[in-house]
């Protein structure tokens, strides 16, 4: 595949119990973290229930909109778990047992465990690829553009590394932070100047609370590291001018 | 407003933070459980950028979806804060001075610390209805069925308690969760077999690891509290034919 300068992602949250408040996701930020790493922007993150007619349109919907999409949970054994059916409606493919991953399973489990339930997970679209799990056995799988991996977060985590080769991303997207013992409001003009000067570079404020004390980061964000150089001069020498103590940067 | 049976609504995380993966977000599960327990069923989530168009967009399409809409982030005083000019843009009305947020604003600051920055947090949508800030003085906002309220997540818990008036729920959405120690394969077939008896209840499988063991938490989800009763009765029966230990229910 030839290298974009800019690539761009969406994730889908497939689950209940996310929606519920039950389970509090923390793939959205394991994932947009690592993606940002290789280069590859999170420009849209949706949670949607476990309803089949609602994951394939909002697949298609996705899959059609960005370079890639990653979909985490609903790919156990249960009946709650339709992402792999999903998926396969939404490429209009077969569902079907994947050999490989019936294999992979059949040799992961002890004999005579390899249950009804465990083999639904070597169930998978046609022809996906898979995505191994170092962890508990069953793997995730992509079709084209779409990568499922599962909603547990450390099993998600452990198979990020087998995943690296497959995605090709943009230039990485590099970051700095500033953080000043000041609030929003007694910087916000000086923010608004620089973010005006420098349209290509985003510049994110952030307040924090921390150790009782109130404070504000200034995220500057771009692919070009001598651009975010150049807003970090600008936003030093405001700072300097209006006497704000510098806690980091 | 007459109250329906069933009330839903979504949310919307406004803010390159989350999608770049430098904030966890944790407003999503602290709005559902919330949400949950006055009888409204979050249904989707959407983490978008603070780029103007797509908040207007994303808002429109949402608040004709959904009864209740509501946002977090992006109502502070820098640049980036662009949820109150996007809100008055997504309903075609003015975006101006509120009266009653500036004096809430004015009498808040000492003399002479109301300065622009802090003024442009008195900017929002004409006649929009005040949520008051009980933490950090600048008030959220509502129009119509669109609820904003701000990304910082101790601001936005302290502010839940004032907007209890305002939103009319349906019956509140009981849930019974049952803990087993097994794993999801070896009830799936089971619980399958439930979930079909049962259309009209949710019930989702969870697989844990806690203490170096592994578990499931079934999770049975009904505004009817005898329909729940009655599918803890029918899992009870397999679990105890299966021989599986109940760790909590």
């Amino acid at each position: 595949m030839e290298k974009k300068a800019k690539v761009n992602a969406s994730i889908l949250i497939i689950g209940n119990e996310i929606l519920s408040g039950r389970t509090q996701d923390t793939n959205t930020s394991t994932l947009a973290t690592w993606l940002n790493s290789i280069g590859v922007k999170v420009e849209e993150v949706r949670v949607i229930p476990d309803i089949e007619k609602t994951i394939v349109d909002t697949i298609n919907l996705l899959r059609s909109t960005y370079d890639y999409v990653f979909t985490t949970g609903g790919i156990g054994p249960t009946h709650d778990d339709i992402t792999a059916q999903s998926v396969s409606k939404a490429f209009g493919i077969k569902y079907e047992v994947h050999k490989e991953a019936f294999k992979i399973l059949e040799n992961y489990y002890k004999p005579g465990e390899f249950n009804d339930g465990r083999q639904k997970m070597a169930w998978m679209p046609e022809n996906a690829n898979l995505i191994l799990n170092p962890t508990s056995g069953a793997p995730g799988f992509s079709v084209e553009n779409v990568y499922s991996l599962p909603g547990v977060p450390s099993i998600l985590k452990s198979m990020l590394g087998g995943l690296k080769n497959n995605i090709v991303g943009g230039e990485p997207i590099k970051s700095l932070t500033i953080s000043l013992r000041t609030v929003e409001s007694e910087i916000a003009d000086s923010l608004t100047t620089v973010q005006n000067e420098n349209k290509d570079v985003e510049i994110g404020s952030y307040p924090f609370f921390h150790a009782g004390k109130l404070g504000v980061s200034i995220v500057i964000r771009s692919e070009n590291q001598t651009k975010i150089n150049f807003c970090k001069t600008q936003i030093l020498k405001f700072v300097k001018e209006k006497k704000i103590e510098i806690i980091d940067r």
